[in-house]
């Protein structure tokens, strides 16, 4: 039976605990490999799926049936809405990630947090997609997140805490700062 | 009814032609402004929705109801895998980013293509995210995408292709490039 007395806001605390401890033991329990099978269906449309990963030094099996994600573009793009389009993914991806930043480290501090939410925001000029510019960039200029929240803690607490969450948050990093993407045909 | 010649790839390449030049008479056509909302439901489950978006000089209305995606976390990282976590979620929009700039591509340049598929990973340490290290850095340290393609073009041309649509990604652009992000309380 599930110990409900060690968990706050959703999070098992003593599991977070014991996984810092793990890492700080052996490092190597830190090394993470993600992966991801994207499938052009046709048009704008194709479907990503999800199974298993690395981590934690061994393969990961506990999804028992892959998880799916379809994109689409909408009909001004050439598509049918059968999915969120690929930048879109990428508000959703920094979403989830602030998210769980911010749930997982007021856990840790023992803040309550009774309610959450990001309203994310992307600007992009289609030229560079379009192949009609190479002064504008291809993706988005300028990304605006706001949150609201509500926890048992004064708001400079809370936005002390996103501020740490934004130092760690690991789609942040990966907007903020430059990544290696090597692509290749096989 | 939908006039099927002027399908490539099922890519209405006649509206593709009419969107470059729209683009090309009135830049601000090509002014976009995508949005999602994040909600948090718990642990380190939260689900993103999307609904309008500003494009082509007006309020886009062509989703009905909501496009949603759920993120979470794996059991190793404290979740219950509602959901593909934010940063496979970043796979995935690179993967879709990729696969409609491959085929709207291939589209103008009358190349059919009968599959596409793009497997990807993406190697990170969780050091930083835990806030262990300040060494390593949140996000991917590395991101590697392999594709397999059949089309009617030799794999010259394709491997071409693929470089023009890596140089015109906005997923990629924002992987490779830093995106100015802010974050606020409101």
């Amino acid at each position: 039976m599930e110990n409900v007395a060690n968990k706050k806001n959703g999070v098992n605390v003593d599991q977070l605990v014991d996984t810092i401890e793990a890492v700080k033991n052996d490092p190597e329990v830190a090394d993470f490999r993600f992966r991801a099978k994207t499938e052009w269906l046709g048009g704008g449309h194709s479907r990503t799926t999800f199974k298993n990963f690395y981590g934690a030094k061994q393969e990961d099996s506990s999804r028992s049936k892959p998880i799916v994600m379809e994109g689409d573009e909408p009909p001004v793009l050439l598509g049918n809405n059968w999915g969120a389009n690929a930048v879109e993914a990428v508000l959703h991806a920094l979403g989830s990630c602030l998210s769980v930043g911010f749930v997982y480290n007021a856990a840790a501090r023992d803040i309550s947090v009774k309610s959450l939410e990001f309203e994310l925001e992307g600007k992009m000029d289609l030229h560079a997609f379009l192949g009609l510019s190479e002064k504008s960039r291809p993706g988005y200029e300028h990304i605006s997140v706001k949150y609201r929240v509500e926890a048992n803690a004064p708001k400079e607490e809370l936005k002390e805490l996103c501020d740490y969450v934004q130092k760690t948050s690991p789609v942040l990093d990966m907007l903020r700062n430059p990544v290696k993407v090597d692509v290749e045909m096989i």
